[in-house]
């Protein structure tokens, strides 16, 4: 019986500033990867969004960015593995206190912006990452791009991982993304992207911008929590998925 | 036969900026409080630190401030009880991940200067200190002022607690410090400093800027980290406590 | 003939988060109060609320804040008059160099929040702010709180001051506001705000929450940006007052 | 007659944190480089900054940074240029409040670490410096890397610029520096760095690593202000080049 799991970023509101759908969102997912007060979120935030995950029975996962709010954690940083580890344990650690504050367990640690898009192309980053998530508490699952070194990194330090696919996102053929600044980064409409992930998880397939299929890994799939159809997406995708008969559930 | 702790602040460095005499001051003591990044310390800084300590088997403990890098967390801030709350777990949490990579169980949680200072006046700030460090870890000991409302919360929380003295700071006759603004609030002099530890450790009695004597419990004296004679005095302090037969260890 | 400006706190967003309803607001004002980057605002957001208050003619001030963007500049802390100083003269010098580069002069200095508050009820801070401001350009018009001593503060540095007051607070019967805490702290509805502003601006009273009328200057009113209202109210205020025969204008 | 500027970076402490030999590496010095509070420096050290720098009758220039005091500014990080301009725009407004409020007019601006460092190679990000210094104050000296296309953008914006050349820095024979990650990126000893200040100024010319020499123009040199030997180099390169008949003074 197939399964998969429904992943998306939470909790990146700060102080008085709110960002994204996360309650219209919460009941739609399984995977709940929550900011941990670098790029986004803070130590309030990061509690109620905690709660309201473990009310709605989603598993709960740190989602560690640079320590960069003005960019939201979007800009590369020239940094280096050490420091990489650091941030990781750093934020893994404080968002683990409040899953222990609330009784729950982590599940999961998902890179965040552009520390994700480093480490896919840096193994050097992408070990730290991993070795960093294992030495706080080898029990969590690595999410990271399907079929890239993250998983590597993963495997190596000895974690389960899950191999993460974007159903609005257009693939090239070599299995990276296509690129934000290619017009064509995006695939549109909540139909079609809950297609695309439905072939993904019972196929096993993806059609990339190329015209060619190419196979894909699809453990957990990545759901924009952002932008005014974030909840439409979420739902047609989850719908989509049990319509064809796909378990949706988290990794555990 | 009588024993005290030694604590120490320790990992208040932050990116190129060193602050405090860590590896001078180690040798002597037997706790350090360690820096979490809010009003001091990073993520590299504190992951050193607690490679130092556990060098020097020195017990570990997260010494959570204010979100107030600028002013390193010595200035109040009217925060709620909630806020309060929040920061203290996020912080022990993140220092809390560093010990657990470094193989190292935290032992206890001291809080930073304002927060200190403002959870001996305000019982619901001293409750909700101790409700986050109960809720990430019961087993953690939390330091408090001697005889102070953060003792009896720690208490209430069902927590182990340290009644913490100061062998460099003049006493009131209701136990409180007397105010930094007072030109006396300083004992002068290392062998004064250790004389009166000694006393508060054997007796349980310190004389007062009053003159008169009062009682007081000394779980664990502070040793102040910063200032060029910071390893003096804690080599004094510690070699005073030992020659008068006090047993200088960790709380455990 | 009778004139007043109306002001209102605008360029709080911060990165990816935006906050406040600024470009609604922008049509029915006459004063901007711009965030210096310290409770909110960053230098991309003062950049366009520059631009966007220069093609909407509306003037030009700093809105200082406390460093503290995670409180959104609302906890009071416990600072020196030096320190207010300090800052307040890094906030004014920020915001004037987009003013600068956008070729428009900056009018006013409004301090924000909590550094408001504080201000009104401690003369050395006041002091501080407007030597601050003096300092920094001797022709920029500070505004406080109507009748208070952020005013008897402006006047003794020798600067031009504007009294302020809110058209949807309560007043207490010694001109103060009533505090957030009570019930009773808002005036509800817009038309009854802009009766109220009428009221000051024309007969110069207010009638307090005490029932008695008291007298009140207003060379400036606060419009709130922020609420879903924010807009209706602005309108109704500007409808109200021009309806009534005032004119409606900045200061500069 | 022949001059040249001494320059120095200063004022990069921050809050409790002492960083840099200011106030020994002063006397020497003719042009102050004074961090804005993004990389390093707070309010309070601006303004004592400019303070002592006016007593010694040294010119003040502002030294912007990218906003992560974490990592001094040294981190690369991935910008735009409009990013660049605003926050190069905020720094130096902030800078030039505390001089207007000291009663000095700003002479100069220089980017730090790594937003220098990416300016040399980057003409979009040069261009961008150069227009925000330009929008700010057109009389503004821009100071950039001898030779490098921030020379380039400088006078391509109007502005007075200054070739600024590294006394302790090898280069290559294409005119840049020799990368840090070399072993011998630096030369060592404060008579041979004053060796080449006074031969760059009085010859035009420097011996690379490749053992060529090539030409160079020197407006002004770099004096580092951090590591125990700041004062000495500082005063062997001042003594050095006034030894050689050259006038050491700003450049106005």
């Amino acid at each position: 019986m197939t399964s998969v799991d429904l992943n998306c970023d939470m909790g990146e509101s700060f102080g008085a500033y709110q960002i994204g759908a996360d309650s219209a969102v919460m009941p739609w997912i399984t995977s709940a990867n929550i900011a941990c007060g670098f790029h986004g979120g803070d130590p309030g935030v990061m509690r109620r969004t905690v709660a309201a995950a473990k009310e709605a029975k989603v598993a709960i996962g740190a989602h560690p960015g640079f320590p960069d709010l003005m960019g939201f954690g979007r800009r590369a940083m020239d940094v280096t593995p050490q420091e990489v580890y650091d941030l990781v344990v750093y934020q893994v650690g404080a968002l683990g206190a409040f899953a222990a504050a609330a009784g729950v367990r982590m599940q999961h640690v998902k890179p965040h912006g552009a520390l994700y898009n480093m480490a896919v192309k840096d193994a050097a980053l992408s070990d730290a990452i991993a070795q960093a998530v294992r030495d706080v508490d080898a029990r969590l699952v690595l999410f990271g791009l399907a079929g890239s070194i993250m998983i590597v990194a993963g495997e190596r330090a000895g974690l389960r991982t899950a191999h993460e696919v974007f159903a609005d996102r257009n693939y090239m053929a070599d299995g990276s993304l296509v690129s934000r600044k290619r017009s064509d980064a995006m695939v549109h409409g909540a139909a079609e992207a809950a297609a695309r992930a439905v072939r993904m998880v019972t196929e096993g397939k993806i059609l990339t911008v190329d015209g060619v299929d190419i196979a894909i890994r699809a453990d957990t799939i990545c759901i924009h929590g952002d932008g005014p159809d974030a909840a439409a997406y979420a739902r047609a995708i989850r719908e989509g998925l049990e319509g064809a008969g796909v378990t949706v559930r988290a990794l555990g």
